[in-house]
């Protein structure tokens, strides 16, 4: 079973949160909220998305930080992915 | 009685949601929310729409997950359809 | 006594919920709401609207299904008329 | 004294709400408000607006239906207006 | 002392509110609010305004009707100004 | 120690209000809110914003009236300044 | 670990408040609100962005001030970062 994201959009899969204390990756909006730290599955074919050309710049196996109330949520054979807009993606983390 | 699109919009009819507990497909937006995977039923021209050229890329027998909150729904000949435009449809679920 | 629509908008006899249990059209938006089948009386004529160039697709006799939350109704000589721009038109149902 | 609207604008005068029983004009939008029936007096030049061309096609002695939220209410001379955008006009009744 | 508005500004002056019984200006909006028939005082250059071009059609001396909620109130040397947008004035008054 | 403001910002030093009786400078938005006069200390470099040329039109030593609700304040060695777009600014006085 | 910024994205690392009372830096929105000065540490490349072409104008050891409610907060071991468009940035301080 695969999921192939239309448009600018993108597949990502959550990854843990590292609540380690040294080098930890958290994320401090408000405080209980989940970081959003996620691995780049798949990604759409971009071109015209409301009149404007989108390159797609991302791709598979990237580790991304999204905007956090940014995408749709779906569990597909038992892990979970979010589907967001490219341009709810913020930065690469390497 | 069919139902013909007009412009970027698309017609779905939802699917059963399969709460298998091996890969079964479960939307986990807030709890109780009944899953987005429809099949694509008819699908519009396309065209000009808001100014924008819009091509279709979803055809007839596609199953895709949509956004929760997208889409007018309405009952057929006791079939539920919901009819979506293009750019509300996430990803293709092969 | 006719009415005749400016710009992209299109002007809508309201047609008798069918709430027949075999192949009747119910729309289940949220329980109480009416059905938003509708027959097209008169069609305006197109042209710039917000600039961008908008061709009329729907013609009159047309049987439309339409946004539940679109439109302005009037009543004219003893008949509901809906008028609505040509996008909240969603399908044709033949 | 006169008005003169400017860009898109046209003045309308409110006509008498006509409650008769057959074949009267009555807007059924929520119970108690009145009618939008109204008289073209004065239509405004038109040209570009936001940006874009905007052609005026009603004319005075037009009666029109308007968009019941539109539009600024002015009394001059004892006699009420409404000034409203054109794109507010939904349709010419004859 | 002297107001030069910008862009596409123009400086009105409050004219008294006239409740003459016989062709006096009234704007009957929602009941105690005041008239808004005002005296344009300076008119900005125009030009491009959010990327589209405005050209200035109101001059110092006309008498016009503004959108009631649009513009900046300020009072210099005794005298209470409102700072709109041309695209806030509905209609001149002659 | 210097503020250099980006794109079509503007630094503007708030001044003092004056509460003079004769020719003073009163804002009356709401009653007890700060008059909104100020001077230009510093011009962005203008160009493309958001799409759209932006060409700077005020220069430093202007006194300016701006959109009261606009900007943002910052207290620099104890220099009170407000940085806004150049579209808040309504209109200079002279 | 490196945080790569995508689009027109900005990755700045919030500075200490220096509350001196001698040419300190206070920004005075709301009372409580903490300071918005912060370092670039990480510029995005640019290019169109929703249609627009965007150039970096900012530059990684710039000490810049941002709107006070732009931007998402990460951690990164143990590094508070803020994540913001170019164009939530208002100036820069030398």
């Amino acid at each position: 079973m695969k999921l192939t994201p239309l448009s600018d959009r993108v597949v990502l899969k959550m990854t843990e949160a590292e609540e380690t204390t040294k080098g930890g990756i958290i994320l401090t909006g408000s405080a209980k909220e989940k970081p959003s730290v996620a691995e780049v599955i798949a990604v759409g074919p971009g071109g015209m998305v409301d009149g404007n050309p989108v390159t797609m710049t991302v791709k598979p196996g990237d580790k991304v930080i999204t905007d956090k109330y940014a995408g749709t949520k779906i569990t597909l054979e038992d892990v979970e992915y979010i589907i967001v807009k490219q341009g709810d993606i913020l930065a690469i983390v390497e």
